[in-house]
């Protein structure tokens, strides 16, 4: 193993001492003082290579590596928050990945003598502020703000369940500010949290699309009552609704899933009111998920879950509200993106293959702004949001040779050209 | 309305403040600053009537009237505690309502010349520390102990949600101490908090049995995982375990009950682990219980909610561990009891029948260890656990009439022997 390699898995397993769980994963929810500890000690890392580090209002953590000054900015990020008792990899591999690739690009560029191979762009490696939604709702909170997707002065006032607000929990770990920049091209890096590479064998995955996902609050309404003295016929019952809920999912999952197209269902969160052992509950909250890889399927399959709805609020004698809703359409990736790093993939002699996300990730939201190339390394049993979580060392590092690789040819504007960059980036600023 | 109704519907007024919702219901868990409020308001009030105020070691409330110096002690009584939003009527009529019965006893035996009406008990009125249980597990907590069903060193160490242990949440409120006192017998009235007495126009019902349950507490193991990124093929989904358990328990209620023995279940209590948006479950925490008036009705049942835990372990690719379980059964009131108190009902011209309480109440633990007499007024709708809780004032005051002349006939000798009492509690005390 070299130098450069030894320097990344260093500073992993340092990085992953912020936030440490027993269980072997890290807990550093969005703003806690774990994950302030985290992001000061990547600030302190990639200060120490040069790099300016700044805050926007949202607490995105921009990374700054000046090439060529004046010239446009190419973006390479992920996040460094995690779920409680999560992995160590989802997200902050890819955080770390980009710092080592800009570090090494830059060094590649300042060895070479080729007048061609002159960078065109500066590098800023990005942190998004709450990639996860575990603590504040809703996820990818940091990239939707910067794409123009949600309201920053929305978020700010947005509450953990105790009642701290983002703007007070980043004010309290000191990583908020009024920063700004407009980016050229987006880059990303990030675990599968899927085993379809690991069952196929590959080393690196090109992510072709994103699944289409409806996400949805619901609110299920009950009355509370004795759980020993009321008859059935008598009873409201909203965790018996929210449950059947829970059960009609699944099973749309099953019966809309097709050879081609597999539709998958999900219940993350389910709270009950007022939770007491001898009460019939008189609300639940939960978010239900459909995800599909096709349009067509993923309509069917969310009519069923609404007409299934309409059964239970009968069956159950409830009334269920649907709260908010957060829809995102199977959307593809930037084609030349995804031939420039197949080509990477190949000079390198990896193992590649195209690949499709059924996760969200910071990618999402900015693909639908700059043109944006989204990389995959493998996740041992497709394991993730679990402190067994585990990406191998080589496919880390394979990782990360890829992502300097794209990163060279991005810099050296073979994806985006910078003066068409510099113009849509004066375009944007007009609007 | 004469002075005595007046006296009882005031303190009943004055004591719903304690605690008060904004919903016109209570929140007064156990050993919270507003149980101990009501605690010090109540003790108050009879200690201005003439009794002396005791706690035990784990905080049960005796409030004791003599009567006879030397003589053994009835009680009556019943539980000041409160479910969180619960009514303002749910064991907080019974305690009241027995130290107002208990005064108006004291009274009568004062103006009656009568050698034949002398008491021969005397009269302690007993708040049951923390009957409903919805802050510390399990329910009916100071009646269990003082009936040896639960340890009192047991007791002590367990927590609340947040680590408060029960000793520290009554040494907080002041109101533990080490009193200890035998009765002969146990008297106790309720609100029905079903409907059953309502929809026949009962103004008084005495209650012949408890219904038999069957609690369990199980906890349902899966996997953590990425709720978007893993296949469903792949998930051990804790929370559709539960879920699926949930509604499996209302369909055995359904298919079980006949029309001469119905059977309920419900679950009350359900905790879902990490509880994240995006994380598939690794456990889920839930109490299910079953409930039914026959003991073979019962069997079946509980038979066919253990073959379904089986089945739903496959279905979810989950584990159902079976925590802690609480079993009560079926079991009958003391004849006699039945026969005193529907004398009583007679001779003051009311309205009453025999029913049976699906809830567990104190007195389902004193009866098994004294003759026990369990009374119900009626619950408007059979509301109860929640705030629109109502029992009217009418029937308020035919409880407090009906009370005061069994207490009457019990401290009288009519249902327990004095010298009976006496010796029993001598060999109670030897054992």
């Amino acid at each position: 193993m070299n130098t450069l390699e030894n320097s990344f898995l260093n500073d992993f397993r340092s990085m992953s001492q912020n936030g440490a769980t027993p269980g072997g994963g890290v807990d550093r929810q969005a703003a806690t003082v774990a994950d302030g500890q985290n992001r000061n000690w990547f600030r302190g890392l990639v200060e120490g290579h040069g790099f300016s580090v700044h805050y926007d209002a949202v607490g995105n953590q921009y990374s700054l590596l000046e090439l060529v000054p004046g010239a446009p900015w190419i973006a390479v990020g992920s996040h460094l928050d995690s779920q409680p008792l999560g992995g160590r990899f989802d997200g902050a591999y890819g955080v770390l990945a980009g710092a080592h690739a800009a570090i090494r690009v830059q060094q590649q560029f300042a060895e070479s003598s080729h007048n061609e191979s002159e960078p065109k762009f500066n590098i800023v490696v990005i942190n998004w502020f709450n990639e996860e939604g575990s603590r504040f709702k809703p996820s990818m909170m940091g990239s939707s703000v910067y794409t123009g997707k949600i309201r920053v002065d929305q978020v700010l006032v947005t509450t953990d369940p105790t009642g701290v607000t983002v703007q007070e929990a980043l004010e309290s770990i000191g990583t908020i500010g009024d920063f700004e920049l407009s980016v050229a091209a987006y880059v990303e890096i990030h675990i599968e949290q899927g085993r379809s590479m690991e069952d196929t064998g590959l080393s690196i995955g090109l992510v072709e699309s994103t699944w289409g996902a409806n996400k949805y609050e619901f609110i299920v309404h009950g009355d509370q009552a004795h759980t020993g003295a009321t008859f059935i016929a008598d009873r409201q019952d909203a965790l018996l609704g929210a449950s059947a809920l829970v059960v009609a999912a699944r099973e749309i999952a099953l019966e809309h899933s097709t050879d081609e197209h597999m539709v998958i269902t999900s219940c993350g969160e389910f709270n009950v009111f007022p939770n007491s052992p001898v009460v019939v509950a008189s609300r639940v909250n939960l978010l239900v998920d459909i995800r599909s890889t096709d349009p067509d399927v993923l309509a069917a399959a969310d009519a069923e879950l609404h007409a299934r709805v309409a059964k239970i609020e009968q069956m159950a004698n409830v009334r269920i509200e649907r709260g908010a809703e957060h829809v995102w359409a199977a959307k593809a990736y930037d084609q030349a993106g995804l031939d420039l790093a197949a080509q990477s993939a190949k000079a390198l002699g990896l193992r590649y293959g195209v690949v499709r996300t059924l996760a969200g990730h910071d990618s999402t939201n900015m693909k639908d702004i700059v043109p944006t190339i989204m990389l995959f390394v493998p996740s041992v049993e497709g394991i993730s949001h679990n402190e067994r979580e585990l990406t191998k060392d080589q496919d880390m590092l394979a990782g990360v040779d890829l992502l300097t690789e794209v990163l060279t040819r991005v810099v050296r504007g073979d994806f985006v050209s910078p003066d068409k960059a510099a113009s849509s980036l004066a375009s944007a600023t007009a609007n």
